[in-house]
């Protein structure tokens, strides 16, 4: 899974019927610094996430599973809220 | 999911029989900015997306689910239309 | 799916038994101006492609779902030969 | 499969119900030279692993396979603790 | 699928009990020109691959497949032993 932040929505009102419901969520990926990094997707929520929260997504097949909905066209949900990321070792190398 | 316009068509007389039958299109991913960003693939649209339309396409495994053919060998589909984007929050970083 | 032009073949006498008499081809991927892009991957023919044809290939699980061999551990496939690709639409960006 | 190293944890209260109980650990993906290499990701514990462990850790539908509950929704799972690496052969090309 | 070389091996004593009696060896992606590109990764050998020799691996859910234990943490296997890569087109571009 990987670390985001809620940036904004996405309205569809044509789309696949298995994707009417959710909520869907622009989520901008970030590292363990918390800056951006890469480029933003789009997640369907799962966790009830609010702009500016920092989320875990799933990305892939298993998002899917997420939606609790076999047939809803996702690869990439938002699965829990952030409370704390714990950096507990600086690690750039071996030596 | 992630953000595209489409941008063309492919025709293909010889393909997989499990294709036969679907509009193939050519999307170019674009960012919350609507620039474009990476390469263009080639999308089956399940959503009636026409040219120049912005869309949300599905990525992988799940992508074949959105064909409601479980023998179609698709690993990118349409699955939206996508009326507006709404970007609420910049974020760059955490200060 | 991803567009690509088949540039050469893999020969392998030892290898899983599900792969025995499946064609090995060798794939480069192309942009839509038929620009190589990117490294050339294997892919097993499922459309009788031949050397320096343009093809459309499937990544991931669905790929062996085009094998028609569930046991086949197949993450590529060639599912398409490409008659033209049409680019409707030049897209750089909103401006 | 991929070698990492376990650098922190993260706190998450608000989440699937299907990932409580797990050990949610950040993991930095390593080379074979044991350098720091691409973004920390999140992976869920199956192997016990401890702050600074190299581990090994699988992406995609397969993490939710080690995890033995086909509901949880992972796609980053460490699979086990690293003794040692062994590179019996230096690899940079043909010439 | 992608062609690499066999570059080292893995002990891991604490794993998931799956992957108990796997062969884990250390892979190298290369090109077609046979040069090393990209990270190595960790692959289980299902073809009885040695240090120094050139393999074909499939990644993803399908390389759990190969091992024929559906309950396999596998995301990269080793299917095949190359014998030649023939380029037999030299591509570019459309020029």
């Amino acid at each position: 899974m990987n670390m985001g932040i809620v940036i904004g929505r996405i309205t569809a009102t044509r789309k696949d019927e298995n994707l009417v419901g959710f909520k869907i969520l622009i989520t901008q990926p970030i590292d363990v610094q918390e800056n951006a990094t890469g480029q933003a997707l789009i997640t369907v929520d799962m966790a009830g996430a609010g702009i500016g929260e920092k989320v875990i997504y799933v990305s892939g097949s298993m998002a899917s599973r997420a939606t609790q909905n076999k047939d809803a066209p996702v690869d990439a949900a938002i699965v829990g809220i952030i409370d704390t990321i714990d950096v507990e070792m600086k690690f750039g190398g071996k030596d």
